[in-house]
């Protein structure tokens, strides 16, 4: 028989990415969320079934079969909707991770949970790399309600002895990713708009969808009562105009961007992860990032253009 | 015209005693909240209008009429309910005041709000007396729970500039309290049985509801975006079995309590807190907690043996 998986939120970037990963390592797996697909997309992105639905203890009940391994990739992924809508923002983050947890402790205690958090928790760093041990600062409502789905899932593990393990993604991307600063980027780039907010100094620790996946997918053979945490990201820090310089030199255009100095509400300066412990697991970042840059260019090219 | 206070969970002991006292300082009192009593009851305790419903944007937007200030109560009070039914013990605690701030930034902007937490955020303190600073290192699902209430509140005065202030409760008692130690006391001793959980050295700080009340009003004058948080506490701790002693001498009974010296799970071995930034505001503790035990004692044999 195959192993279960179930992915929430996989109609989203990392969910449907985890999700063609794990079907493609022999998981059954079942997808649970929000999002308007076709069957032949979500069968496209390996999964065997697609629920579209919230993430309550109703519906886990009903699809979530007890399943070997749970990737709970639903949430809210954005600073300014937490802003702008920060109740919605909690529901969507807190209520559901409750809500997955809740499910294991009555109905699948032998399910092992991963859930990607943030580096959002950490807000402004006081030194980078930023090891995980770092104090929790968050910035925006965004950062807290991880912090706050964080511990929930620390509680449940403590206290009922269910099996998680946490990843604080750093800034992920990859092709198919219709949104931040790569996606803005093109859109600006390929019609000759060269202005951008912030001052181009801002660093951060861009991880490639394809290392998110394997490191997602190993945290899950990690999952444990202890419910250990660590950094997604590659120990290196890579400045927004130097990414723009590498989008530019994928359009053929050798003008420099040109930033507005403002810094944006809720972002952060400066993101580094240190990742000791996802080496002690024996993961490793493998597509450098000028390489990830210009895939992404090549899918933006082909897809949108 | 007269100020209007909201107080939720108006029911519960804490509750009323606020209600009452918000009533005779002459504030027009609100009660939200579930428990079963008569109109004459509530109408005793001060209480202009009584709701029975939970605490949603929908039963705040209908009866809280955009009060002065807001006593939030409502919110799980047991540490074994919070091992028992996790889930309905976070959803009461912290999504009730998720939907109290989101009520306030939504409809009430210039309400004051006091927060009662509790001094389970501590856990099992380093050093005592706890002042506020100490890290948070929460030992059941309850003192979880009420640290992520405590977040949340911080996080909308820091993003949403809502008005709150945070007491941190220690161990409250008074007339009128059926349960916890002073009620099992009671029942115990009142029919001779002397045999108690515990080692009787669990060292408790003891605020009695009269010094809880002043400090909650107290706190609503304080209520500020910057979200102060203070200790309610006396600063001094009494063990168990000196607590017991005094029980035992109000019954007039000359023998010993006895002890299974088992400690129960979740319940830390030492709690004082620090009372520096309430005395800060003007506010002293003035019950002496012998008083406050003889006087609950007479309540005990008048109202219920």
């Amino acid at each position: 028989m195959k192993n279960k998986a179930l992915v929430t939120g996989a109609f989203g970037f990392i969910g449907r990415n985890i999700s063609r990963f794990l079907w493609k390592m022999g998981y059954e797996v079942i997808g649970l969320g929000h999002g308007r697909w076709s069957f032949e997309e979500w069968k496209a992105w390996g999964l065997a079934e697609w629920h579209n639905c919230n993430i309550s203890l109703d519906t886990l009940c009903s699809y979530a079969e007890s399943p070997d391994l749970i990737i709970h990739c639903a949430g809210s992924g954005s600073v300014n909707f937490s802003i702008s809508h920060p109740m919605q923002d909690y529901l969507r983050t807190v209520d559901t991770t409750l809500n997955v947890l809740e499910y294991m402790r009555l109905y699948a205690p032998e399910s092992k949970l991963v859930y990607p958090s943030s580096a959002a928790v950490y807000g402004n760093a006081k030194s980078l790399p930023i090891p995980e041990s770092a104090e929790l600062q968050p910035i925006s409502p965004y950062g807290v309600h991880k912090v706050i789905a964080e511990q929930i899932c620390k509680s449940y593990a403590e206290h009922f002895n269910i099996h998680v393990a946490i990843v604080r993604l750093f800034s992920v991307y990859g092709r198919g990713l219709r949104k931040q600063l790569l996606w803005d980027a093109c859109n600006k780039i390929s019609t000759g708009e060269l202005n951008f907010f912030g001052t181009g100094n801002e660093i951060r620790d861009w991880l490639h969808i394809n290392d998110v996946v394997t490191l997602l997918s190993c945290a899950g053979e990690h999952a444990s009562p202890a419910c250990p945490i660590v950094n997604g990201a590659t120990g290196s820090g890579i400045t927004v105009s130097d990414i723009l310089d590498e989008v530019l030199k994928g359009f053929g255009i050798s003008q420099k961007a040109q930033f507005s100095s403002i810094p944006r509400p809720g972002d952060p300066l400066g993101y580094i992860g240190e990742i000791i412990l996802a080496n002690n697991w024996g993961w490793k970042p493998i597509i450098p990032w000028k390489e990830g840059v210009q895939d992404y260019i090549r899918w933006y090219k082909e897809e949108i253009l």
